[in-house]
């Protein structure tokens, strides 16, 4: 009897009628002789509105009870698919993340699975139950209600299913899988097989928002194989696995990610540590940093820019500029009107063919790079905001990924 | 330093408003240098709201996953009046009825509790916090969220109120205290300030909905002083305490009820036990009977008259119904054109002075009586519904509860 783990997003759950639907496939799915874990989020707009009525309160809600007031969105959700389930004449029960056994460390709002306790889990599944779990939530080893933050369901779920050692973890959401790139912005644009994880990685990290970074490393770490699939339509979906069966295809797909800043700390001094003084500062307020690029061209003075999430633009130019005045820098310069086209494909950076022939498309493209940066299977370069979409699909169609 | 509870019903925390003014209340008390625990109902018409979804997806949710759903609405009063009570600059936490040590039976959706373990919530009040608890739930020992039904808020304070053995436990409702009488029925309906636990035991039974019974038994098993004041007004209110001083004073208040309706069994054999099979019959099904007639006087047929809320009519009926064949009975009669009207006083069964002017008032007014029953400290009539109002006001008025 196999265990699977399936994951339902906030759209597949967004009104009684698609909990109904879900609960269908449950079934269906149950009946075939499996053993199922059910990871759901809160219904569609829930979160929202819970998140407008802490700020009619305050301007900055304790992290701790915003944790307390969230995590019931993903409660009334379990409660009402058992409910649907049941009226299905199937044995299930629900959880929260805490009866679920998923202990987190505490940090509010963006907190890490520490540990997931099976013991209930199992115990539940061996009885012949459905379990539902609510995703996004756990609890720490202090007894607090806790939230994982962006990607929160995912990972809760891929989570599940490593501990679980499940045969399948499916994440069901409202597109049919994985894209050779973003098929609103190009009409060509191509579901995917089968991919990598670290190809799926780079992607879900540029900006493909179908599944969050966390949950496939942690896919990746444990080596468990995800499907990415629609909820609403009949499809075998991504396959998100560790061998990468297409050597031949270089370059898999290509993104661009429209919430990123760049900010430049002009005329800093050329001392050993100065740039490692922002960086951990950045680092310790939590501010993922991206690109990075340091010219060394005047007078033993430095410029430093690096791009950061638009989230993060406030906190990081406050930090940004006081980091100017401790060192005696000149000026501190937002450019927000700037995009991110990226290209993933393992080996990417073995083949300097790719290379030049990104940066020939948008030479041609009229598309003038701002920064590059690279890791082992992705390029990235930082472009002009207007002129992202039209390099988008010159990229896509260059690299003959629609076809 | 004082410990005092709390506790806010679903009206006083009924928008982001109320809940900011609550928090202005709390934190007054608190830095009068008191320990505070506040119990939260859900915010107004949110249960309402979390059943009426459950009922689109089925007509019988089952008790447990009720539970899991209906919890939600006091979870997020907690973090709400939490986040209002940190942005007045207080120390404050707020605490599921989990995670503040209530444990319950596993009777789902009307759970009692068996014990709390009090260690967190010590813990916070020693650290100088504010403790927010969500009233009208636990947990099950076996980690199963549970929710205490009816009165279930009160009880929870009133429970924690003596598992942390508080100097004061405060009941804010939407009325300045306990009346003689309804004041939205009787005009010259007076305040008390004071009750004895009996008194509005009784009281809260036949109808005056300001404390549920629960929570009055409670109370006066660990002889805790309540109080019952308004949210919106200041006031004394009304004090509910062992001894009554006004020994004087027979009669207290007067309650009408008009949720009841009455059942008979007709040519029932008299036979040993045969009451006994019925009424067991009814407890099983968690129906509670109230007054009770036999009428012994036909070629050795009893008739059996009983009354009971009308939520539970339908059940009551079928049981009846059930019980009338195995019996060989007649027939079922229903009548629930009927109301209760109650007087409420110490001592009151000692004194036939009292019993009889109730019946001559009552003759006076010209309002027929169907039923008796008499406890030790209250009379009730079973009366025609259409001259309830008039009878409670011929009765307030004749016992002088105005004055």
């Amino acid at each position: 009897m196999s265990i699977i783990v399936q994951k339902y997003g906030g759209t597949s759950v967004g009104d009684i009628e698609k909990i109904k639907n879900i609960a269908k496939k449950v079934v269906k799915t149950k009946r075939q002789g499996n053993k199922m874990v059910i990871v759901v989020s809160a219904m569609g707009k829930t979160t929202n509105q819970l998140v407008n009525m802490a700020h009619e309160i305050t301007e900055n809600p304790s992290e701790r009870e915003m944790d307390v007031l969230l995590s019931t969105g993903e409660q009334i959700t379990i409660a009402l698919l058992a409910m649907a389930i049941e009226n299905l004449g199937e044995n299930v029960i629900s959880l929260t993340g805490a009866q679920a056994g998923i202990i987190t460390d505490s940090r509010h709002k963006k907190a890490r699975i520490e540990e997931i306790n099976t013991e209930r889990l199992n115990c539940e599944l061996n009885n012949n139950k459905i379990v539902i779990v609510a995703g996004f939530q756990g609890i720490t080893k202090e007894g607090n209600i806790s939230t994982l933050g962006r990607g929160g369901s995912d990972t809760s779920a891929v989570a599940l299913a490593c501990a679980l050692k499940a045969d399948m973890c499916e994440i069901y959401t409202d597109v049919p899988g994985v894209f050779t790139t973003d098929p609103r912005k190009v009409k060509t644009a191509k579901l995917m097989n089968e991919i990598s994880y670290d190809e799926m990685l780079e992607l879900a990290k540029l900006g493909a928002k179908v599944l969050h970074p966390r949950s496939v490393e942690l896919a990746r770490k444990y080596n468990l194989v995800l499907y990415v699939k629609s909820t609403f339509e009949e499809g075998k979906g991504t396959k998100v696995a560790g061998v990468n069966k297409m050597e031949k295809v270089l370059v898999r797909g290509v993104t661009i990610d429209e919430n990123i800043a760049r900010i430049s700390v002009v005329d800093v001094p050329d001392h050993p540590g100065v740039a490692f003084n922002l960086f951990s500062h950045l680092a310790k307020n939590n501010i993922g940093i991206d690109m990075i690029i340091q010219n060394l061209d005047h007078n033993g003075k430095n410029d430093i820019s690096f791009t950061v999430s638009t989230d993060d633009l406030n906190n990081a130019k406050n930090i940004a500029n006081e980091f100017l005045q401790s060192v005696n820098g000149n000026t501190v310069i937002v450019k927000d009107d700037v995009c991110k086209l990226s290209i993933v494909g393992t080996g990417i950076t073995g083949s300097a063919e790719v290379a030049s022939k990104l940066f020939e498309i948008l030479y041609k493209a009229g598309v003038n790079i701002e920064m590059i940066s690279t890791s082992e299977i992705k390029i990235s370069c930082l472009i002009d905001k207007k002129l992202g979409l039209e390099a988008l699909n010159a990229v896509h169609e260059a690299f003959e990924l629609g076809l």
